[in-house]
């Protein structure tokens, strides 16, 4: 499981969300800074419920330091996976991290977040460094191992860029090591 | 896991069925001279996803002379798991076994079968004899190899019932229970 | 994981045992009326260590009518699993079963038992019924609900055949069901 | 799982070893600016066989640059495990870092290294930064996804040590620890 060089990483596009659960509304930049494990998944998807929100749980409470989102991503049965029935299946499995609802498709059945992250299916989990790029990005099955050495060097970056922090507008000076 | 003794077994209520899915609508007489297990769940029970309902299938699929049904038993978050919803579990989860949805209850979250066997919660397994007497009623999470005893001891009677009726030399009229 | 009818089932062969290990030395002979799982593993072979032995353990525990019997069948590394280490394995890991040392191949490396038996590797797992036949014999893992199912099976025939019994000697005569 | 800070870590002992097997004799010193994993372990402690050795194995293929190390430590039952047995156990169970065996203790059954380092059992593991230091010592079970998170953070310390010496401007003489 490499890490994309940070040189060779490309931006994460916006999220469009049409609904916020366990979180008010944010955007990936307002998460600039933070490392983020976007975990896409669909809570009639087998192996997100056996497999990959469990790990998405595991990885929020290891890694506090961490914003893990959930993206629900409904490409299928859309009908049966409405926002009252995702309410009700993160109350049953205890999920705590924020859950975001992608927006519908305009022309077909694929969510818009889903397709601007290029997702070709459930689950999927996506690293995001702290400069908002996408560092890593698996479909399917991830051991575990491998995640927490991943999002760990990820957040070993960060706290080192600090003091090389640039955001939209300014570059501060560098003031020292963290 | 004990089996009940068949003279301090009870025969099983009837159950109250609203729909039925992957089968025809069935009685528990329309079983009677095959051993039922009985598996209530709901599709948001993170015990049943995990572990009931994959263990369901299992017994479905080992014990091809048994029959295996699902009562889908919802006490709690009801909108959340209409039929609709059940339909794209059951395909999502390749659920092959029949299920039926429990007639919901007149006064109160209980649904009516729930009720009148006695169930705790869910995941419960229920094992009927051929005689249609509750064998075996469990809450909870039980061992694979507990449980395919436990079928196979039922399976056994059910065969040796058959057979009891001839011996060597005679055959007796069958009356009823062994 | 289907038995061999008794009809078509053959007589196991005498095991040769160097040394007996949780037990005083005993015959095939000695178990007949009773259900047998001899299971044959090697302490160093992985495949026991993690799934066999425990498995074999949990039938010894699930069903306490049946003589669980392991055979300790030791074709490579034979210095390295003397008695002196099994002994030492079976306290670690908590066997209680008993054990059998299978008698060193006199021309090779395979021992006198697992060569008479057939046996193609560990773990093997070979179930006996109550008259001495091999109604199954299984090389690898098993699945914990099927070894559940087909030993259940096998007691229930016990049972059913405890009036029909014969020793080398004798046959009684039927004196009425179990 | 946190690390202990470098500020209050102290210096790892030296290991006193008997044999290697799988590699040359190495002392501590020889794997300074290495991250150095050690994993104590007994070939009969059931524990270790099901899952510290696997976990180990694992960190040995996850993390190249990291020196996973094993040390048999031999607290009961020497005479079943004795280097004989040691080397066919890791033939066996695949095991393909390299492993030290523990001096026997003059005067009790504790080896030497075991008690240096105040191990209080078996599995235990050591995490030891590039400086030599002990970062975090565990007894019993620990989680993929902490231990990968551990390993990982050390080994970015130890590049981000690297690093620092030399900024964008100038190179600073690297005198100890950073």
């Amino acid at each position: 499981m490499r890490l994309v060089p940070p040189s060779q990483a490309e931006l994460a596009p916006q999220w469009e969300i049409s609904e916020w659960l366990n979180h008010d509304p944010m955007t990936l930049m307002d998460l600039r800074g933070r490392v983020v494990v976007l975990h896409a998944f669909q809570m009639l998807c087998p192996g997100c419920v056996t497999h990959g929100v469990p790990q998405a749980q595991k990885i929020h409470e290891a890694f506090p330091d961490v914003a893990v989102v959930g993206l629900h991503t409904v490409f299928e049965h859309h009908d049966a996976m409405q926002p009252l029935s995702l309410r009700a299946f993160l109350h049953e499995f205890r999920v705590r991290f924020p859950v975001a609802v992608d927006e519908p498709g305009r022309d077909g059945p694929i969510p818009v977040t889903m397709r601007s992250f290029g997702m070709r299916g459930t689950p999927t989990l996506i690293l995001i460094d702290r400069e908002g790029r996408i560092r890593h990005h698996a479909f399917g099955r991830v051991d575990d191992m491998l995640v927490g050495s991943a999002v760990a060097t990820l957040s070993s970056e960060a706290r080192r860029a600090a003091s090389e922090a640039c955001d939209d507008q300014t570059c501060r000076i560098q003031t020292g090591s963290p």
